[in-house]
């Protein structure tokens, strides 16, 4: 197990320089395996030294051993220990910002009473205008009941709170998108509704986050059908169009076409059938998705769940049965959006030449990525720690730009798509290896790619009308 | 009418100097009482310029006089007409900021994944530590219907969204809170009631604004009841915290004392009657409060709401009936937060010594200012233009400040009160006079004034208790 920047730690010592020196404190720190990242001296007084050491641990069991190693050195004294990655979310990740500061009168009369009565009325007598003149114009809200948060599972809405806020940096971050998070403190799929219904006039749109399968897809549909503004449920589609934009640059290097090949999906919850259904929408004509019973196929959808019904009786044109292992055999394209270690490298062995394999369950593969690599040709992951990470954030903060900027009132899966084609256009022909089908989630090509892709793609939507604003657009 | 700086536009004229010059031009605008307040010249060529004129009007037809008038100027061309007002709203007034942007794969993986996951488990395994380690710690929402926005009534959720969003921008500025409007499309108390304890878990307080009576009173009555985090009616006790500052400098200026003297309250809905509730705490005797029908006593009840029952029986000892004007004779203290008009300067003239008025009626007082300080010895509105301001956001940024720095669950009459005492003890007895009873709304005074007088009153009150946080406090 290696030291992570998720396990940084900064140690505050006091140390007698006649009895032990920096150098020594830095190796038994190192003896142990943490990696020195940063080393302050806050304060020094003749031989007497305040330091701030700052280290990658492995864990916290590694952490508590360092801090043991520190302490039993002689001359030395540990303060205190403070860790980063705890530190970073003290008072949560994001704030408020008043675009303009209220300096005086003038500002306060024209941001808040009397003036702001002006624009209230406005938006009153055309509510378009909403869209123009309020947040509305740029806001969507990361909305979570925290039922499937990462690997964490079913962990309530106070514990999800850090990873909306987490993605509403990223929003920001990558496309200048305001998001905020809602948790809610409900399971109830009517109320889930409900309440993201009665929320909806302050948002543009509405990024659906963590929210256990099988509820997902109704409290997506619904309000898809219910409300006039974008509804994205990131889970699903944005790892659908991820795994399409990787899947495009693996065919193109390994000179395949998605009607020709065989692809296996592991997994059939939110992500699993979402990217079947945005494959199919590519021209993905072969696709078999598997479940815990194994493949689904038409003839087995006795008290299937409507959604998982729909795939059984849209997919599989083979009409294939049996195991996930069986099924791998001469198969193109291996998608696993399921469970740890489900398959090994003999099993990837078994695939047709020119294997793909995206093993992408967090955090670890369906099958160990090194192991896959020595029979496919090219192996994706969700980790950040191999080559080609899968990652959503290459998708959702452009996408809402692009939505925002349209005024459009639906995704559809056409919208989908194009973003995903988008992502995969950033890597041009030249730069494509198999060590490279997908951008980095730093690229700063990715977002506006995405973006402009669907503000094209969207000219045929229905769109926001807002009615020209007198004193505000050009006149005469 | 004056010019008011909430109607700030920017001409866009271009105009030759050999015809017409700018002095002529600004001449021109001032001939129509428009108050020039800036001219930039933004291009000039041989004669040709290209001028933005900033004046403050009146109104929209007054912006439209003005144009006409330029545009009839010899060699004068008017190209656009920018207003300051909705040009300051245009995408929203306020944004999502990162604390910290994320640069690189260490920062992402202490903010997101798969640092987070971390942080998501402490709070999972000690839900307090949400009010430590997420935006939990400092963040109220602005919950608004939009049924009772300003003066402009019952306008829909989109309308409110600017009310909600300068709130917001007042929250950062004055305290340091990190605010979100909550509009919600629904009127229905029992969905309200739902809707906020369901998006609770992601906030810190409550504040409740511009739902209109009487289902605020159960909407926050139950919600105080249901959440343990604080719920506040800014409509209610935000008024009355102000009032009652207001009003202990008044007294101290006349030499009354609150518990002699009569008050008249004039409007018995969502302020009203906190004011009277909360005046009594502050040890008011002898209120008399007034509806349309008259003066609220114990003899007339019958199909009341409750919460005007309430009043009508715990109010008004000397249970007097009739109407307003009858009950202001001989009052020491008028406050009205009802209707524009309803008393003249003779119904003042009427009222006991040195009496004290509070006309706070929006936009247009209970009864004229000037006609009122003709008779009486203090004189305060709601109004900018005139002294002794009676403006909530002395209160609400400052007492949020105090409730989150203490974590403390619920919010009482005793809090409020010190609140009130806080904000009147910062104006000194030697600074006090007729035309200064209560701070100047940029007062940087008045909001550590109030938090540091709630953190020290909610010692005893029912507090979060965070668990210590390894690795985050200081430990040995």
């Amino acid at each position: 197990m290696r030291t992570s920047p998720s396990y940084t730690a900064s140690y505050r010592i006091q140390l007698n320089e006649s009895t032990t020196t920096i150098a020594h404190v830095v190796d038994a720190v190192a003896e142990l395996d943490a990696q020195v990242k940063g080393l302050d001296v806050a304060e020094s007084d003749r031989g007497h030294i305040v330091l701030d050491l700052t280290c990658d641990m492995r864990n916290s069991e590694h952490r508590r051993r360092v801090r043991e190693r520190l302490a039993a050195l002689p001359g030395v004294s540990v303060d205190s220990v403070a860790d980063q990655t705890f530190l970073a979310h003290v008072g949560g990740k994001i704030e408020v910002a008043p675009k303009s500061p209220i300096r005086n009168r003038d500002d306060l009369s024209r941001v808040y009473t009397p003036g702001v009565a002006r624009v209230c009325t406005a938006i009153h007598d055309a509510p378009a205008k909403a869209h123009l003149l309020t947040i509305k114009a740029n806001t969507v809200a990361v909305v979570s009941d925290g039922t499937a948060v990462l690997g964490l599972g079913d962990i309530g809405p106070e514990a999800a709170l850090p990873v909306m806020e987490g993605k509403a940096v990223l929003f920001k971050q990558f496309a200048d998108v305001d998001a905020w998070p809602v948790v809610l403190n409900t399971k109830d799929t009517e109320e889930i509704i409900a309440v993201v219904k009665a929320i909806a006039p302050g948002y543009g749109g509405i990024n659906l986050e963590d929210i256990s399968a099988p509820r997902c897809f109704e409290i997506e549909e619904r309000l898809r059908a219910e409300l006039d503004i974008p509804v994205f449920h990131d889970d699903q589609h944005g790892t659908a169009i991820v795994t399409l934009a990787a899947l495009i640059n693996a065919l193109t290097l390994v000179g395949k076409k998605i009607e020709d090949v065989r692809i296996v999906v592991s997994g059939v919850g939110a992500a699993g059938s979402a990217i079947i259904k945005l494959l199919q929408a590519h021209g993905a004509t072969d696709i078999v998705g598997y479940g815990r019973s194994g493949a689904l196929n038409r003839n087995e959808v006795e008290g299937m769940h409507p959604s998982r019904r729909w795939l059984a009786e849209n997919t599989n044109p083979r009409c294939v049965s049996g195991s996930l292992k069986d099924g791998v055999a001469g198969a193109d394209v291996f998608i696993g959006v399921s469970q740890a270690n489900i398959l090994d490298g003999d099993d990837i062995a078994t695939m047709a030449d020119d294997a793909i394999v995206f093993a992408m369950a967090n955090p670890t593969p369906e099958v160990d990525p090194i192991a896959a690599a020595t029979h496919a040709a090219i192996v994706a992951t969700g980790r950040s720690d191999f080559p080609n990470q899968i990652n959503n954030v290459l998708a959702f903060p452009g996408l809402f730009r692009g939505l925002l900027d349209a005024k459009v009132r639906e995704i559809t899966t056409e919208l989908l798509r194009v973003a995903g084609v988008a992502i995969a256009s950033v890597i041009s022909p030249d730069e494509l290896s198999p060590n490279y089908i997908i951008p980095g989630v730093f690229d700063e090509r990715v977002a506006p790619a995405v973006s402009s892709a669907v503000r094209r793609a969207v000219r045929d939507l229905p769109h926001i009308d807002i009615p020209v604003q007198e004193g505000l657009t050009t006149e005469r």
